[in-house]
């Protein structure tokens, strides 16, 4: 019989649809992707052209290229860099200025590599820089919310083909880390602990659904996962801000990071994914009752009507088998 | 300077990124369409392929072909139509077997045509189909909640070809219902009046987001419209549930779908897009605070990890020149 299964973190409700499952390797990627040169000389990104992404505001240095990763502000900015946030309410209407901070973080100079194959020290840099970007984002008093995310391929949303990641950090609290807050609060009420920390703790009990575990992090593929091979990387230790993350914690983040990343590059033949850092703000990392953590979504199913319609998603795979395939996955 | 503007009923702020923006003409669809024929032979909605479709549940005669538009249980269910619902509460672990009910309703014989380009009758017939099974659905003792919606074109996550919709009903009710009511009742306690009401009273005292008006509804773009053409489709008179919709309103509801489906035909060159009817369950329909509509959203962008990250969107248009685009576009 197949089941409805309730995320307790988003309060979703999934429909694992066991009648149209398929098996873990139906998902691979069929569609050819064009091989690329190292060097794309239209490409903003690429080193050499480092004048058409001006302004700069972060960069790790590299012997020979120059530089081994830079961050950039975003040339087609969801928010402006500049002006002041102002509010508007007058009857139905609520509005606020779309201002604040919207970067791309350059993960490699190499125009056609691909994060899987990043070293684990290029990882590490990119981890590194995150925390970096992301507490610099919330210095800046308009921003009220900061997003890192990563959209890789077209089917991701991706525009530019060069490895690159975003934050932006937005004048407004999104309703849905609000309705996360509310039900962790909600849990954190009726239990005395952290949901997420429990969810954790349960995961690496059952085994059935962990894909790796390192030092600080437990990699597992949701018992509610919304869809095919959707993989949650949780810290072990208590934080509820990725602000907080430890040098330590870095450099295990980057190798779980690289581990998730590996396998589903090798074993789903680079599939196109998003991945976010669901996070509250640096100076309210003491929360009891919230834990960040980081959410990787393959694009390897479809949102229909449905989906939009209820929010409830139908998936297609079931996330024991997820796990398990993904588990046996080599990486080098 | 851009804005971010809240949908007062989901509580999302959508980034309306002007500074991205592009005129309407831009998202006309540039894939080209296979062209069809009007039976194929190895279509199960095709006149003559019924067995491949066993356990028609209702059906809308014709004189020729034998049927105008009928209804068949879907052969990949998401959701089982036999077994009890039965619901397992075990630490963490939350699940409900996952029975209820998954139709398509055909809406044609014709496997070649489109929707806009139905008669209006044919239209009326449809409406009237999922008004009767929308009721019908609910008397599934063990459905909560029920969706109508359609996927039209591959980018809204259709796999066939023959023109349809389907209605779902869960065991569960969705944390997105839940959401909207409850933003729903708080506005009705600050202000003693129905959102949605309230909401389309402004809409067609502004006018520059309106699309069309009937009698009995109102399509605009939403202020908030969380895509380009993104269209609201609300019935005047207050009720909760579509199951309480009259005669005069079915007949009206289909002349303002023709019409806004035609203009996303003619208009964008038949892009996919997907609706669906937000509703409350009949019994409810008295329910002050609640108002039932249609949404429709055309797949003319991607939602990438920022939009998965935070719920927000990135809007590309302004949805006052979305809706004057629209209105000025000849259907006939």
């Amino acid at each position: 019989m197949p089941e409805l299964r309730l995320n307790l973190i988003t309060r979703e409700w999934v429909i694992i649809a066991t009648e149209r499952a398929k098996r873990p390797e139906d998902f691979k990627t069929t569609a050819s992707r064009k091989e690329s040169p190292p060097y794309v000389e239209t490409c903003p990104f690429c080193p050499g052209n480092e004048s058409k992404t001006p302004g700069e505001t972060f960069r790790i240095s590299g012997d020979e290229t120059g530089w081994k990763a830079r961050v950039v502000p975003n040339r087609f900015s969801a928010v402006s860099a500049s002006g002041n946030k102002e509010r508007r309410i007058d009857g139905l209407i609520r509005n606020v200025t779309a201002v604040g901070v919207h970067e791309v973080i350059i993960e490699s100079p190499l125009h056609n590599t691909n994060p899987a194959l990043l070293s684990l020290e290029q990882m590490e840099d990119v981890v590194k820089i995150y925390k970096n970007r992301f507490m610099e984002a919330y210095k800046d008093p308009r921003v009220e919310h900061v997003i890192i995310f990563k959209n890789h391929g077209e089917g991701a949303g991706t525009s530019l083909e060069h490895p690159h990641s975003q934050i932006i950090g937005t004048p407004v609290t999104p309703v849905q880390f609000r309705d996360r807050l509310e039900a962790a609060a909600h849990f954190f009420d009726d239990t005395g602990e952290c949901l997420m920390c429990m969810l954790a703790k349960k995961e690496k009990e059952d085994g059935v659904r962990v894909i790796t575990e390192t030092e600080h992090f437990l990699a597992f593929v949701p018992y509610a996962a919304l869809s095919p091979f959707h993989t949650w990387i949780f810290p072990k230790r208590h934080s509820a801000s990725f602000g907080n993350i430890t040098e330590a914690e870095i450099k295990d983040l980057a190798l779980s990071l690289k581990n998730i990343l590996s396998k589903l590059y090798h074993g789903l033949t680079n599939p196109d994914y998003n991945f976010v850092i669901r996070s509250n703000k640096p100076k309210d990392c003491d929360l009891e009752y919230f834990h960040w953590y980081v959410s990787i979504i393959p694009r390897v199913s479809k949102a229909a009507g449905f989906e939009l319609g209820s929010g409830m998603y139908i998936n297609t795979s079931l996330p024991e088998e997820s796990a398990g395939f993904l588990r046996k996955v080599k990486t080098a």
